[in-house]
């Protein structure tokens, strides 16, 4: 079944979106090793080159921001960028009725842009050595395109930035959504995470290279190299692990037909039958949540925002807990970049992120939770079975703690699927890094989950992410994480 | 492909929404006639029972809502039920870059359900005969439930909401979705639409009864019958007109190998390969719209809404365009039922809402529109082709005209699909109705239409449906009122 517009490599599924089988079929996936030794000397080269010095300064000493003395609001003379503003919550969402908190309120809607290319088979994107103060190892690999609308409106009078021009009005397009990011800390936040195709030649830009998919999977098992909004941009992108689930263009094969019993990933996307519930189960269980709980979110001056103080030019909560909005001052290495000031959000302590993942019906389900958080842009988003702050609960008695955190943190290493610490997004997050898990659970584990929690398919995930504002961006990057893990089968009794 | 949750009725299609085929193949669908003598008979029993007597009251002289003396804002004493409110719109859409008007706020989500049952291979709905104050001929035919959560919650002191019980924890829903309402008269407001299935015997309270889908279908013909909410929801049932598309559970044959040449609703259905334009660039203009405008809507006091007047105990625009904010006094036929007063809003000159249709790769495609609404939840919502007072437009030249007006108006005959009046939501619009059609465009009627639309196929459209505030109501209205043709085939070159 493939379409008649011309793609006709593209999968259409009945009532579905479209399956890109050259994803899944990409030639080097299937091959025993990919080597990312160029890559890594490429980002080496770019982090000695251009890597960030960063020293705290009070938020009163940043250039061209002010703290606003009536509201105590954190904001750019520009008016543009972002603000740090305050917000008062109310829920009837888990144990914490009432509470106010800054947030970051950044209304434009930027753009994650990813080209892609098909050379010889295999899938390749364009990636930048991209520097940005907050990251751990300050240059990370990021999408091509990652702007502001400030950033390609040029009210910051930089440069123009490069390649968006492939995003505007463009012809190839393979997904292209609105997406969230961090409810905890950015007020109704979006960007549009595009993946797009190009044929022909792109001049290549110092910074910028083409790496492969299979480059980037492998990439994906080390520690603050993907950068957030890559891994964002790449949970868009599907795939299975097997050549079986080849082309169907030439064939006229369904690819379903050709693949049982070959490896849990194909299996996820080709038999949804497998899937523990229907799409309808999983869309009412998703609509019944955004009415069960009620989320009143009232903007305030963050100088009224109560138990937070501003001290030695920071706010941070009275109790020392949560996060701070600090200033920064970064100076590159490289001199030809003029240094600048900002605000920044930090957090001491690293958080744990984590899918648990069974097997049900031969084929890999996920923990999902449905959670309210403040910035929100419809009350709830899909997200990771755990999604904390471990330090706040280590302590805690095990029914204070988050559902689920014992199951991840007590996993025995065989179960442990994926492990590594990835970055926030380092344009507003100083050095805070997340560890992001997927850990599978033995037979034992019970399969009917608890209030709010919902097993979802590996094909269901990636249908949701297609859709705006259905699965958080936290959940988005354990799904490109996954896909590290392509070599091996999420249904093997025991992972060699 | 049947699934394996023990729902053996449904076809799983990969990585899409199930389809109920129960719906499609539903035997009395297939007869040549349907009888709805006995239902219109009902239906003039509560007429004549239960019908509404209205008068025209001062916004000031209502019992238990306020003009709120420093806002001009008009609400309930409870601090419930809705709020008429202003708001100031800033927008680079369309021709008029910034206004004020008054706006329905009505933040809680109420449900709209629908309890349907199968009898001997017939699909049943439960019904009510509703009378509500705005609609024309006062009682319609309503779904079983339509609740606000003040109605539920009983903040009026009335009785319970009857079948409410089916709606909060059920088992076999069918369809479970937040729709928006009106997006220029309420601001972001939203429903639970649900269909829900029952088994077993349901007691039936007088003023309800069982209907089957193809009397549902067959009163959609008709004027003034079927209610706005009662529309909205069928919108999610989705249908083909021939036996053919049946059920797989016993035959695990997908019927999209048994039904090329048939019908173009199963060719629509189960070759979504016919379709124009995948889901991957229907996504991305859908989110291309959304990033293409600016929508900046600031709640104001209603008194400060500029051009708006409040005159005569009513609150209208000075030019006496759009519409006005009145009050009413409701008596019933029915001496045992109380009166009330309450605000209503009064539109003067019908609207028309309308479809143009084209046979594109043999399905009907439908012309839609990204449109963008003061009260919409993000931004844009896909629209019918033409939504408009035509009272506004008949006199103005053709080029400031809203596009593909003329080509509903001077549609010939032949090509009008459908044609009939439906009321507006008769809780809150006094005697609104407007003009809902469906017209076909003749094969020499271009394939690239102007900018902001795109030619939908019917399956991709009752997939969106699927998905929250995505397809606005009035689109929703039109794809229910569709299924009235359903004994038709869209894309025969002339109908009998």
């Amino acid at each position: 079944m493939t379409n008649n517009n011309g793609l006709g490599h593209t999968l259409v599924v009945p009532s579905g979106v479209e399956i890109d089988l050259r994803f899944m079929t990409s030639a080097e996936l299937h091959t025993t090793a990919t080597s990312i030794a160029d890559v890594l000397a490429w980002l080496s080269e770019h982090r000695a080159r251009n890597s960030a010095e960063l020293e705290r300064v009070s938020l009163f000493e940043l250039d061209n921001w002010r703290v606003h003395p009536g509201t105590g609001n954190v904001a750019h003379d520009s008016g543009r960028f972002f603000t740090i503003e305050g917000v008062r919550v109310q829920t009837d969402y888990g144990l914490v009725p009432r509470w106010a908190q800054p947030i970051i309120n950044q209304p434009e809607i930027g753009i994650l842009g990813l080209l892609v290319r098909e050379q010889d088979g295999i899938m390749q994107c364009l990636v930048q050595a991209k520097m940005e103060p907050g990251n751990i190892g300050s240059v990370q690999i990021s999408p091509t395109v990652q702007a502001t609308r400030s950033n390609y409106t040029r009210v910051h009078r930089g440069a123009a930035t490069n390649y968006l021009e492939y995003f505007q009005n463009p012809r190839d397009v393979i997904a292209d959504v609105l997406q969230s990011e961090q409810g905890a800390r950015f007020l109704r936040k979006r960007n549009r995470n595009m993946i797009v195709e190009v044929g022909g030649n792109v001049p290549v830009v110092d910074g910028y290279r083409w790496v492969s998919l299979a480059q980037l999977y492998e990439l994906l098992k080390l520690d603050n190299v993907v950068n957030m909004d890559l891994r964002s941009v790449l949970s868009s992108v599907s795939l299975v692990s097997e050549a079986s689930g080849r082309r169907t263009a030439s064939t006229g094969t369904p690819p379903k037909e050709a693949m049982p019993g070959t490896s849990s990933w194909a299996r996820s996307i080709f038999q949804p039958e497998r899937s523990l519930h229907t799409y309808a189960e999983v869309l009412s269980w998703l609509t019944n949540a955004k009415t069960l709980f009620d989320l009143r979110v009232d903007r305030i001056p963050l100088n009224e925002a109560e138990h937070w103080r501003m001290k030695d030019g920071a706010i941070g909560h009275e109790d020392g807990q949560f996060f701070s909005v600090i200033g920064v001052g970064v100076t590159s290495a490289d001199r030809e970049v003029a240094g600048w000031t900002q605000p920044m959000i930090a957090t001491e302590h690293e958080g744990l992120i984590a899918f648990l993942v069974k097997s049900i019906n031969d084929i890999p389900h996920f923990l999902c939770h449905s959670r309210v958080e403040a910035g929100n842009f419809d009350i709830v988003e899909i997200s990771p079975t755990v999604q904390c702050i471990t330090r706040n609960y280590r302590n805690l008695p095990v029914d204070k703690q988050p559902k689920y955190l014992q199951a991840v943190l007590n996993a025995p290493a065989r179960n442990v699927l994926y492990s590594a610490y990835q970055s926030e997004e380092g344009g507003r997050f100083y050095r805070q890094q997340n560890r992001y898990m997927i850990v599978r659970v033995d037979d034992d584990f019970p399969v009917t989950p608890q209030d709010d929690y919902i097993w979802l398919s590996l094909g269901q995930l990636q249908h949701f992410i297609r859709y705006a504002n259905h699965i958080n961006v936290e959940a988005r990057s354990l799904v490109a994480c996954l896909s590290a893990t392509y070599r091996n089968d999420l249904t093997d009794p025991v992972l060699s």
